[in-house]
C-alpha cells in the first residue's frame, strides 16, 4: 500500500496506472502533476487522481512514490525540477520506453547517488493518448521491465515491483542495455517502419485513392502510425544507437528480399516468408 | 441468381464467397473443384459447396459462372485445363490479388477472345486460410475491384458485378495497371515489410526473448506475416514490377528517416511522423 503517490504526467500510461492502483486499493491518495491544468482538472473529474498541483516541487514534497510518466525527452527537466524536494525514503520511478538516456539524465541531475531511483518500462499501450484514453486494465497480464541500477536500493525496487504487481502486471528485471536492444527490435523499429510506410503512401499523388483501397490488414499494420508523434520522436532520439542498428539490419534484409523478388528466386522468397510465419505463429 | 456456380479452389476466399452467395439465396447449386479431395469433402460437410469434382474439365462443363480462387501462380494451369470446356454463355472470373499477370495468362491461353472473362479482386481476407476459416460475412461492406478488359462482354461484367453485390461487397472498376499499382502500395508492400521485419527478428540470436517482449502493437503490426507464404510468393512474382517500385520508394523514405534520427534532426522526424499520423487518422 502506497500512502501518497505523485503522478507526473497524467496521460494514457500515467492515468491507467492511477486507475489500476485505485481499483486494487493499493494507494491512499494520488496527486497529479503536469503542465496543463485543464487536463489535470479533467483527470480529477474522471476520478483518476484526487488532486493536482502544477508546481513539481510542491507536488512531490509529501509523496512516498513518484512516477514520472512524461515523454522521455521531457524527463531531464522533470528530474531537475524534482531534485532536492523528495522527502526522505521516497521512491522515484519512470515509465520511459528507452532506459539508457533516462538513466544518464538521472545520473547527471542526481549526481550518481540516486539509490531511490528505479527505472521502469511497462510494455503496454495503445495508439491513443491522453487521460481520456486511460483504463485500469491496461497493464493486466502485461509485462513491466525494471532496470534497477547498481546504486539502487533493493527496498526501493521492491516498492515499485509491488506497485506494478498490484496494477496486474508481470514484473521482469533486465539490464539497461539489454532492455534498449530488445525494445529497439520489438517496438521502436516497428513504429519507425509504420510511420515511414504510411508517409510513403501519403506522399504519393493519389493518396486519397491509395488509402481508399487499403483493407483490414493495412489498418492493423499501420495502427501504430497513429501513435503520438512527439512521444515517438523522443523515443527515437533516446534510443538512437540501438534503433539505427535495427534499421540497418532490417533494411539489409528487405534489400535481400527485393533482390530475390527481382531474380524470381522462389526458394529464397518462400524460405523468408516461411521463417517469418513460423516465428510469428510460435511466439505471438 | 446464378443457377450453377463452379468454385475452383475452396479456401478462405472461395469458401467465403460460396457461403455468402448461399446465405443471400443468390446461387442454385455449387460444385467445388480442387486438388485435395479431403478438403473438398470437408467443404461439402460444412455446407460450403453442394458437391465436388477433382477433374476441372468436368467441374466447369455445366456451370454458368466459374470462379477461380487459387493462388495466382496456379492460374495459368487452371486456365489451360478449363479451355474448351466452358458451356456457351458461361462467365469466368478470378479473385487474384494481382491482375496484370492473370490477364496476360488468360490472353495466352484463350487467345485474346476471352469476352467471357471478368478479372476481379475482393479487397478482403484474413491471415488465416483454408475452408475452415471461411465465413459468409467476409465481403460485407468490403470493396471488390473488377478490371474488365476491352474484349470483355459488358453483360459478363454485369453478372460478376451482381454476384459480388449479392455477397455484400461494394464493386468498383479500375484498369489492370491502376489496380496493380494501388495494391502494390496498400497490400503487397505491407506484407513484404511484415515478413521481412519478423524474419529480421527471427534471425537474431535472442529470438525467443525478442518475441517475449513484443507487445500488442507488435502483434497487430505483424499479423499479416502469418499469411500463407505460397500465396504471397505468387503475388510478389505476379506483381513484381509495381511491388519493386514501391519497395524502392519505401526504402528511400526509411533511409531518409534513419538519416534524420542519426542527425537528431527533430524537425524532419516530427514532420514525417505527423504527416503519417494525419494521413492514417484521416483515411483509415
Amino acid at each position: 500500500m502506497i500512502s501518497r503517490l505523485c503522478m507526473i504526467g497524467v496521460g494514457l500510461i500515467g492515468g491507467s496506472l492511477c486507475r489500476a492502483l485505485k481499483a486494487a486499493g493499493a494507494v491512499g491518495s494520488i496527486v497529479g502533476c503536469g503542465r496543463d491544468p485543464m487536463q489535470l482538472e479533467r483527470a480529477v473529474e474522471l476520478g483518476v487522481i484526487d488532486s493536482f498541483e502544477t508546481d513539481i516541487a510542491k507536488a512531490v514534497s509529501d509523496a512516498d512514490v513518484i512516477v514520472v510518466a512524461v515523454p522521455v525527452g521531457a524527463m531531464p527537466a522533470v528530474f531537475a525540477a524534482i531534485k532536492g524536494h523528495l522527502k526522505p525514503g521516497a521512491v522515484l520511478t519512470d515509465v520511459g520506453s528507452a532506459k539508457g538516456s533516462v538513466v544518464l539524465a538521472a545520473r547527471e541531475v542526481f549526481g550518481g547517488d540516486e539509490s531511490y531511483f528505479v527505472p521502469g518500462h511497462p510494455i503496454a499501450g495503445t495508439e491513443k493518448n491522453g487521460v481520456e484514453a486511460s483504463f485500469a486494465e491496461l497493464f493486466n497480464e502485461q509485462r513491466v521491465i525494471l532496470t534497477p541500477l547498481e546504486v539502487t536500493d533493493p527496498a526501493a525496487t521492491q516498492v515499485i515491483h509491488k506497485m506494478w504487481q498490484a496494477a496486474g502486471a508481470e514484473v521482469i528485471s533486465l539490464s539497461v542495455e539489454h532492455h534498449d536492444e530488445v525494445l529497439a527490435a520489438t517496438s521502436h523499429l516497428p513504429h519507425v517502419i509504420a510511420y515511414a510506410l504510411v508517409d510513403t503512401l501519403a506522399r504519393m499523388h493519389e493518396r486519397r485513392e491509395m488509402f481508399q483501397f487499403a483493407a483490414g490488414g493495412f489498418r492493423d499494420f499501420t495502427r501504430i502510425a497513429s501513435s503520438d508523434p512527439q512521444m515517438w520522436h523522443d523515443i527515437c532520439l533516446a534510443n538512437k544507437d540501438a534503433l539505427l542498428d535495427m534499421i540497418r539490419r532490417f533494411s539489409m534484409d528487405l534489400a535481400d528480399l527485393a533482390k530475390a523478388i527481382e531474380d524470381e528466386d522462389s526458394a529464397t522468397i518462400k524460405a523468408t516468408f516461411n521463417r517469418a510465419k513460423q516465428a510469428r505463429d510460435q511466439y505471438c
